[in-house]
């Protein structure tokens, strides 16, 4: 539904901020700028500058820019509205990011991690957006999750990554993964495509620890599908097929066996038009 | 609140069947039976014995028995109200228990699982009564789980037991706690007790073993508080302190590593109080 007001989304990321103007149902115009890493001030003065070519196309328009979502990776305390741990911006850890933009820009903000936003989007405009009950996993340089039900985001929890997946050697999720692509997916992929055997076999393992991890999710919240989100996705055919077999393998209801995994449908804007959306769901 | 009419609720475990006649607020009368283990025959006129003297009771108090809940350990289908997977009685796999149940004795018959039963019995009257969001996890001769939140038990997934928790070996929570009890909790508790070096040193596994296990649920559904039931919970002094420390040690969010542990208050009554709950709940 078409919305009076238009709203903004930024969604934060390591290397690249993406921001959208958005009318309820589609992006007018978007905009990106490289992420300051050197200090909180330097990213307020740059996310003023990312979406001030927005806040013009607005006024061009004659709308009112009612609010601003921001998606940013980490986790969140959402009682006190601070970001509690930013793997990406160590600057950012404790800080309310929120209302310091809202003192910059003069507009509301609303904040949330780039996993909740990621599965927002998909949930509202993309793959799964027939489900009730859906889990989103967004596997980039790190893995973070996101849960659909009820017609909002769970917004306890969300720490898939952190899931301990070797009780002898202690590993997690996340390193784990890390691991097995040099913390270079793009490399390992295109070896891959050339078929490097070696490198095939570490998608392989890929598929069969995400696999893994997402049966553990199964059989603990049971959502009717997951959405893989994140740069991941990009060789999602070399990694897929090895997911489903260990999903089937060690989901232990036998209802549970057939849950659908597909990948993001709206790529890298997931994360601003979730931002954007935030500003229903809250 | 006391109801204006009884309720009955009975757990069937794997070795004892329990009723129990609930006002509402408190149990009435209860009554106890080996389970038997050849046929469905056999187990509906045994729960037939079980609950005569309740329905007797009520009929000298001149209350009348509104519904029977029926707590049944295994994977349960609710669409289909089957029971897909049922460790302990095999013959009850594809069974709609309730249906066969409320043919013999003429009465509405509602069915949930142990852990569900369990969880709902802490939340209404017992350990986590305070809590808005808890997880209960039963720790007997399996391991089973159940999530309570937004004033109900989630039924959905719940089958913590089936995590797998060690990625090189492909080993599952239940089956790495088994091994680690040697099937046989009793015993190496008096040994524990006794002094045994080995015991002890299983019991910090357990505890270890059972802590990034809640920590891995922490980390995806973070509940305020977690409640322990079962057989196990007896000894629970010689594993709880070795949960805490490995739970606060892989919950990843800083927020949740304050999340309780508390063992049940109801014991062994749980299941058929929960049971008798179910009428309320479903």
């Amino acid at each position: 539904m078409k919305n009076k007001t238009y709203k903004i989304g930024i969604d934060i990321g390591g290397t690249n901020m993406k921001a959208v103007l958005f009318d309820g149902e589609k992006v007018i115009k978007s905009y990106k700028l490289g992420t300051p890493k050197d200090s909180l001030d330097h990213l307020l003065i740059m996310l003023g500058a990312l979406i001030e070519p927005l806040l013009e196309k607005a006024k061009k328009d004659k709308m009112k820019v009612s609010k601003v979502g921001l998606s940013v990776a980490g986790c969140h305390d959402f009682d006190k509205k601070i970001i509690a741990c930013s793997p990406n911006l160590p600057f950012l850890n404790g800080i309310n990011l929120g209302e310091k933009l809202e003192e910059k820009i003069n507009l509301p903000v609303i904040m949330d991690n780039d996993a909740n936003c990621f599965l927002l989007a998909e949930a509202k405009f993309g793959a799964v957006k027939k489900y009730k009950n859906s889990y989103g996993l967004i596997v980039s340089t790190g893995i973070g999750g996101a849960w659909f039900f009820d017609e909002k985001i769970y917004r306890k929890g969300g720490e898939p990554g952190a899931m301990l997946i070797d009780f002898t050697d202690l590993i997690i999720l996340e390193k784990a993964y890390q691991k097995l692509n040099q913390n270079n997916s793009a490399i390992l992929a295109t070896e891959a495509y050339r078929g490097d055997v070696l490198a095939q076999k570490a998608y392989k393992e890929i598929g069969s620890l995400l696999g893994v991890s997402l049966a553990n999710i199964v059989n603990l919240i049971a959502p009717e599908i997951i959405v893989i989100g994140g740069g991941a996705t990009n060789s999602s055919d070399l990694f897929f097929p090895q997911i489903k077999k260990s999903m089937s393998e060690y989901i232990s209801n036998p209802n549970s066996k057939k849950t659908k995994i597909v990948k993001s449908k709206l790529g890298e804007d997931a994360g601003s038009i979730g931002a954007a959306l935030l500003i229903n769901d809250k």
